[in-house]
């Protein structure tokens, strides 16, 4: 029997190939699904099943891909009326080899979500394993945000999946969660990527709120935002998206071409760290440090338009791309051949963009001089401490809050460590923001260096 | 935090990576350990400490080769007088990042066996998982037949270190074994590689036993088999084996070469499978399928000979050669250039084996015709079913018992599946016998085809 | 500027990527193409331009499927009608960087057959290199037996493509051809995969035959195969064969559903090696060494039927495929899990095949002892020498030549060392005859030995 | 017949694994020599013989670890007392299976220069191939500049060599120098690295001279730079190196563990891209972007030093020892575990360099602003055009010329495309000039965008 962990990063996703002897079923595929045909093969099994823990949100699911590479069957729950797949709910069970997959219908994040759990029937045919989607983390417990009104009614039946449905399989049964360490799926989310109902049970803080009403109440007062992208998610996952297999590759680009292309309305990712973007970038493009794509281009980046990229290393260009396509961005065209080197070459203009360090920030805070951090971090994490005087946009709304800005200050950009910062500083300087700067460290740097914060 | 396994096939022995931020130790690490290096420095981590559960007598263990490379603190138990290393009991604890590393005496399998247990310190001071060496398995416990006339005594401590040290630690924390499927260290192994303290109390059939005396009773039944090799690796694991990097590479040697070094004493061991030994093989050469050889060349192969592989592709003269370092054999020194063919084409004569198949076997049987079944399996596997007038003698014993057998009767040597019969067969022609086969499919097969069978 | 040789054995042909800068060719694409864009990835380039340098008939081409990914234009010669692509001949030239390929109509093989010259335009605009096709290769050339009745006027082209159009491009360029070693499309192939125009004038053994006459003479006397498969490659290549993307993997398959579906049909291929073929085989399967599968599959193995596989190791289950995709069999639809080990527990009856060395069949030669040597050898070979009284008939007429043969008398398949002979072997089992046997080592192992041997 | 190009970047050294059958050759390996070992392990090929072509200077000779890894025998020419190796000249000859290698003493770039000529017996006696170490390249011929006093002596040897000696062995010769594209060991390199002799005569612009007078004063008016580590690799490579097995792996660091050591004399090298660094660095760390540190780090970082690295990804800590290790920095202990990330986070103070473009560069000559144009190309480069006014001082020399800069202007860095104009600019700031900026695209740019320049 066996169980493999696929990890997509940005997004945190987990998905699993589970399975034993010659049959395997995977867990919330992604949308570049050959791997999981690859970890069957190296197993010597057949992808037989592929369930989906619910209509995801924040990725393009792969179930539809995969069928047609294996013939597997796609299960999901019964309650959304999906375009392809199989309902099941409760009571369904799925036999490969040992192991057994049984159907927990787990609702509160989505009304459709089920749970998974897994016998080794060669011991028990209780469950030693359980695969909770975003029913349950390690750490946290999914969101409850997504139906609007409903939110107490969503937060109660998650109360009741987890402490009714979930927790009394044993606090010794294994826990398999649909996201990681990292993922924006929850707030608590442990950096430890193994557990079990029992450990969760004592230590996740969620789970604290035994009593319903409790939990309820906490769910209320937590806060998310929804990024646009979510929208065409829901509707690709639903419907079934379209297949990877006629998107072409990006090819390189010259300097030329790749600013005529720009000028005809390519929108460019710069895809390398803050500094490199403070040393030289393209103007006009974006910033967007090749681990923020996942989480950030779904709020900042237009669907249906041509795609280039500035990169540091040809790695990045598949790496950005695979970052894009799960989430449904399927329009990367070029990429700048040699990275910025080919512009710079080219006698092409650049601009820098310049970074301060905390240091200064706190000298410039201490003197009274007149500038404006902009801090583009969670509701959240700003009332747990920011700087004085700081004005906080939340990174997925500033280009809706551009008109609340000053345009005659200095802007200092702010964030957790510098790199949401300059995807904001990146956004001002495209919208003509003159006067812009990233504090690279920011409140990181802060709490290292011990700066006076203030708490909303 | 992460935690790596890796497992070492063959022994089914299991060693792991585990650490937080940019620290790593490893535990019970093997002796080609460039692979924990190669994971350290993926995850940005350096190694700082090395663990050893116990003194290990089924591998060599890599700590001193490991250290040598990366500087880390070897640790170990304190009841055994190691020629290295720091002696470590309960209450002693090691730091990396939020990691948390508590030394457990557990002892029982070994006087000096420890568990090492693992808390996330960012969540609680609580074990979230505990590495148990060989003191508990998943589906088993260690063996407590080590210490001959004391069998009694460390099978209590045994019970003792499981129901009051490890169980208590509580239901929902992970185990993570020094074996796994396929090991030789426990009878009742799952196939399955996860599992938890709880599970483990519920469904480990051992663990039924919880009354100390009726544990003890349990464990004095079993039989276990101690491969003379098992003598050197305790040597070597106490003052520390001989470095790997003065052993040379085996190369490619002509079928000339290959046969005057056989003349003059290289041990051939034929790697292929059965059906292609029994095809055609080099005469006086041990069959020994690739899979088998860190199991049985312990017992039938001698140190400080020269060995020569017969192999079907290149990539087996590496595992073999992994295989045979990693139980303390150095002394590989050539493989046939393309295998059997070079022999083949160089007009040189081999030999077959005769394959039966099990209708064959029953069908003389029912005929009472004069054969021997040669049922090479161990006395425990035998007495849980057997052909009717089968001679049990253990693989590993057999070279000690060649006296034993008639060498005017046709001879069928008999398995699980036919592997281990395989390896029997050319120890058996080696030896003279003239009339030997082997019967593929074995034990196995007539279970398939429910042959009647007789019980001990 | 660079060349990348990409070579699929078993038909040991060997394709380019040549570029410069931002910018590829591929020449001669195999249809498992993905190879091409990850290689031009690496490289920082695009591919813009396909160079087919004939209508292959002795595998698929891959341009359409590499056309799709990458959207390069596909070039080949004018003097056939192809339902894809763009006709080119002697005078185009296309540019990538600094690198210049020109195109030159060299007809003999083929009459639409093309060259392509690669100039360095750094240093000149005289080519450093030619991609030869099928027209020349190192130590041999093309055939010239595709158009019947017309094989003179062929190779009188092909003598003025080499003599007139190729050699006075200068002894020091290099030479880029389409097959290399093990290829069954020149009998004195080099095993070296490096050479020159010069090397080939000076040493090729064919152009010693510099006057047309004698040349086309030489061409001629050769004799060569042409196995049934041809037929649908010329088909396939004419009008664009069928993409991969539909096809399905092969899955693990069950012993039971292994022989039921060999009883419906399912052709069954054993793709280990002749040895483990000998020791134990499925009843009606055949035997097809993988090295062997792309040569001889095409004349033994129908199309549109399913293909079962019995492996050694999983990853002789891609590699089978692979081979079998590019010959067209796109129907390989299982293999029997864990192999022949899977069919032996199953309890279900194997057969061996006796394996005879050398000097067995010499004593029985020597003794007068009635048994007929089956050669499987092509003509040529078997003309340049053979055992006494051995019957001759390659293996690709074999099973239209079954009448030929005595049902009454052992037959010992011989070949070149064993492999063919083992195919051979299993051809005649399954056909019914009885009493066959394989000579391992066959003609090498002659030679080693020092039979007395005859010739024609 | 086998050769396998194995390159090393930065230094563009081609070293070869070339053999035949079971017996392999290297031709002068790097120190990190276990590449070879596996490549002629897939060949199914043992390593038998070492060919040094020259005592090299510009890398660590890796032959007495890989005759350690091997037994193989090491051969170099007999002009110099090598402590190691056994000396072979003209005359000398090896077989490898149907591979000859005959040895060539071809003097010049040193006196014991030997090449080795390559035969295909199989074919013919006379040569296939030729290695010719430093003596002919691809575009280029070796340096003739390292024995002063007598480099007319040894240009006259080196046409002696390539004219008498290696030109004669024919055009049809294909050409394996033991350097490639990207080299400084060459002015005239291409970038195509296939090659024959009899495409070098015609068009290898230093063989145009052909008369032994002209090519000495062609030679004699090169000029080259000899780095100061070229020293030691001269001593290393004639008495062996000091063995890898010791060399410590080098492991993440906190910010603070990084800037303690650096202030205990840990030299850092930044080796990110100038972009990067422009955008933020630790204040007296050393530019020297990746693919520099080959060429540019035997310049400007001592010996016997701790080495600090600043990287992007752990891959660059990898390369960048691999780079370190072959030119015989021993010493690199550590890394900044995240990277800048790290530093920034810590509340560090970082310091930016500012980038300039070439439209600014060009806007202040024509306005006649004061600034110095510090162009740090090599003399050759820079007589074939520079900017008006611009100061040359090769970067190499730059830490003894920093006297002749001025403390009281801005001070524009400029090379050929940035890079190494970044590494200068570092070096200025760590030397406490003030006001440094770096102008990215550099003379590339100027070349672009068609500035006016100036010629010596």
């Amino acid at each position: 029997m066996f169980i493999e962990r696929i990890k997509s990063p940005g997004i945190a996703h987990i998905s699993y190939l589970v399975g034993d002897g010659t049959r395997a079923a995977v867990i919330d595929p992604r949308r570049d699904c050959g791997i999981y045909a690859e970890l069957a093969r190296r197993q010597g099994a057949r992808i037989t099943h592929i369930f989906e823990t619910h209509r995801n949100e924040d990725y393009v699911i792969g179930s539809v891909e995969l069928a047609a590479m294996t013939g597997a069957e796609i299960l999901h729950g019964k309650q959304l009326d999906f375009a392809y797949g199989t309902p099941v709910g409760t009571g369904d069970a799925f036999d490969l080899g040992s192991a057994r997959l049984s159907v927990l219908h787990t609702p509160g994040h989505t009304f459709e979500s089920i749970s998974i759990a897994l016998a080794d029937r060669s011991f028990s045919p209780e469950p030693v394993a359980v695969f909770t989607g975003d029913a349950l983390f390690i750490g946290d417990v999914g969101r409850t945000d997504f139906f609007p009104g409903r939110e107490d009614e969503v937060a109660g039946l998650l109360h009741q999946s987890i402490f009714e449905t979930l927790l009394p399989l044993g606090d010794h049964v294994l826990l398999y969660p649909a996201h990681g360490a990292g993922s924006v799926c929850g707030a608590h989310l442990a950096s430890r990527e193994f557990s079990t109902l029992g450990y969760e049970r004592l230590h996740n803080v969620v789970l604290k709120h035994t009593e319903q009403e409790d939990f309820v109440a906490f769910k209320r007062a937590e806060h998310h935002y929804k990024p646009p992208y979510f929208t065409r998610m829901e509707q690709y996952n639903l419907s079934g998206p379209p297949p990877l297999s006629g998107i072409a590759i990006p090819g390189p680009m010259s300097a030329d071409e790749f600013a005529s292309r720009m000028a005809a309305g390519m929108v460019v990712l710069d895809v390398r760290g803050p500094e490199a973007f403070g040393g030289a970038h393209i103007p006009g493009s974006v910033s967007m440090p090749l681990d923020h794509v996942p989480v950030y281009a779904g709020w900042l980046v237009p669907y249906d338009v041509p795609i280039g990229l500035v990169i540091d290393s040809l790695d990045q260009v598949t790496t950005a791309r695979e970052h894009l396509l799960r989430i449904g961005y399927d329009t990367v065209s070029a990429y700048l051949h040699r990275g910025m080197t080919q512009w710079e070459v080219g006698g092409r203009e650049f601009e820098g963009l310049p970074q301060v360090y905390i240091g200064e920030v706190k000298r410039r805070l201490d003197a009274g001089e007149e500038f404006l951090v902009l801090d583009v971090r969670s509701a959240g994490e700003f009332a747990a401490g920011h700087l004085r005087g700081a004005l906080n946009i939340y990174l997925g709304d500033l280009p809706q809050r551009l008109g609340d800005l000053p345009r005659d200050m200095t802007i200092t950009t702010f964030c957790g460590s510098g790199a949401r910062a300059s995807i904001a500083a990146s956004i001002l300087k495209q919208n003509g923001f003159g006067r812009v700067e990233n504090c690279l460290g920011s409140m990181a740097a802060c709490r290292s260096t011990e700066c006076p914060l203030e708490l909303d």
